[in-house]
C-alpha cells in the first residue's frame, strides 16, 4: 500500500472558477487521489462567476502536496500582496513533486519566486508579462519545465489536468478520463486563441492593453519585492 | 432600458460539477445577465468533485428563469423522487424563453415532462435511455428542439453555452466570449467520444452496461410516475 496522491489546490477570492474547476473535474478521476482546496479559512470563498466555493482545508491543515495546482483569474494578482499566501505556496512548492498552474495562476507561482529561468505560459493576454518575473514565456497550451507545469488560459485547464494524468499514472487513465467527461469538443468557431482566424483583433489588442495597464504595475512591484 | 437577463441555473447535491461550472463561466460574461444557482435551501452543496457550492437563491426566491438551465450527474437522477425539484423545474420552464440542460441534465427535463416527442442530447452512455421517456435520443455535442437545447457529456457544456451565446446576443458576442476563456481546444488524445478511435471500447461497454444497470429502474420508476 502507498499513501494516496495529494494535490493540494488553491483557492482564492475573485478565482477565474473553470481554470479550478476544470482541472478538478479531472482529478475527481485519478486513482486513489485526495484533493484538497485550500485557503487562509473555510468560510466560502467567491468566484468571478456568481457563486462561491468551500474550501475543505486550511494553510495550516493542508497537507504536504504531491500535486501544488494554482488556478488564475483577477483574485491571482492580488495575491502579489499576501505574504501568506505566498509563503503557503512556496512551502508547498519545496516539498511537492509538481508545482502546477492554469492562466494566470503562473503569476502567483512566479511572485512566490518560483519560475525564474523557467519556461512556463498563462492566459494569452498576460503571457508577455511573465518575462518581467524572469521567466521565458511560452505561447503553448501546456508548457513543462521539470517539475513545473503550466497551462495557458482557462479551458486549457482541461488539456493541463489530462496531460497530468499521463504524467502521474498512464495514458489509458487519461484516455478513459476523457471519454468519461466527453472531452471531443467542438468549438462553434475557430476564435479561441489570438492567432485563430476568427479572433477578434480588436479585442485581442484592447483586452492585451487593459490587462498590461491594470496588471504591471503590480508586477512590477511584485518582482521588486522577490529582488 | 430591458431588464437583465434571467439564467436560473439548477444546483444539487452530487452534481457533475462542470456540467455547471464550465458553462457558468460563460454565462458570467453574459452582457447584462444575471445568474442564479437554485436549490432548496442556502447551504453549501455537495458536488461529485469534494468541494461543494453555495447556492445564491433559493426554489421560493429564484425569480423566473428567462433560461433554465440543468446540470447533471448522478445527483440528476436522484432529482425523479424529489416532487418539489421536478415541480420547480415544470412552473419555472413553462414561463422561461428557452429550457437547457448539459449532460444527464435532460434526464432531469425528461422526469419533469418536458422532453416528450422531442429531441434531446445527453451524457454518451445514458443517452440511449432518454428514448424510455419518450425523447429521441440525438448523438451531437448540443441539440436544439424549439425551445429545449441540450447538450451532451461535461465539458459539452462549453460548446452548448457558447451556442447559447449566439442564441441570446450574436457571434460576435460568442466569439469574444471564446476568446477570453481561451477556448482553442488541444485534447491530448481523440478519446473523448465512444466512436473515436483512441477510446477504449472496452471501458465503453462497462460503462453503458453499469450506468443501464443502475439507472434503468430509475428512469423505468420516472416514466411510470409521468403517465
Amino acid at each position: 500500500m502507498t499513501a494516496p496522491l495529494q494535490i493540494v489546490a488553491l483557492l482564492f477570492p475573485n478565482v477565474t472558477q473553470l481554470d479550478l474547476t476544470g482541472p478538478a473535474q479531472v482529478f475527481a478521476r485519478f486513482p486513489d487521489a485526495q484533493v484538497h482546496f485550500v485557503w487562509k479559512d473555510q468560510n466560502p470563498v467567491p468566484t468571478d462567476s456568481g457563486f462561491s466555493i468551500v474550501p475543505t482545508s486550511t494553510f495550516q491543515e493542508a497537507p504536504q502536496a504531491d500535486v501544488l495546482f494554482v488556478p488564475g483569474g483577477a483574485g491571482a494578482f492580488e495575491l502579489f500582496e499576501d505574504d501568506a499566501a505566498l509563503s503557503f505556496i512556496a512551502e508547498q512548492a519545496a516539498g511537492a513533486r509538481l508545482i502546477t498552474s492554469v492562466c494566470t495562476g503562473s503569476f502567483t507561482l512566479a511572485a512566490a519566486g518560483l519560475l525564474g529561468g523557467k519556461r512556463a505560459t498563462s492566459h494569452w493576454a498576460s503571457l508577455h508579462m511573465l518575462e518581467d518575473f524572469g521567466a521565458e514565456p511560452v505561447r503553448e497550451r501546456v508548457v513543462r519545465d521539470g517539475r513545473i507545469i503550466t497551462g495557458a488560459g482557462v479551458t486549457s485547464g482541461i488539456d493541463f489536468a489530462l496531460t497530468l494524468a499521463v504524467e502521474l499514472y498512464d495514458e489509458s487513465v487519461a484516455r478513459e478520463i476523457q471519454l468519461y467527461i466527453e472531452y471531443d469538443p467542438a468549438p462553434p468557431f475557430d476564435a479561441g486563441s489570438p492567432s485563430r482566424p476568427e479572433a477578434d483583433q480588436q479585442a485581442v489588442k484592447e483586452r492585451i492593453a487593459s490587462v498590461t495597464e491594470h496588471r504591471s504595475p503590480m508586477v512590477a512591484r511584485a518582482v521588486q519585492r522577490l529582488r
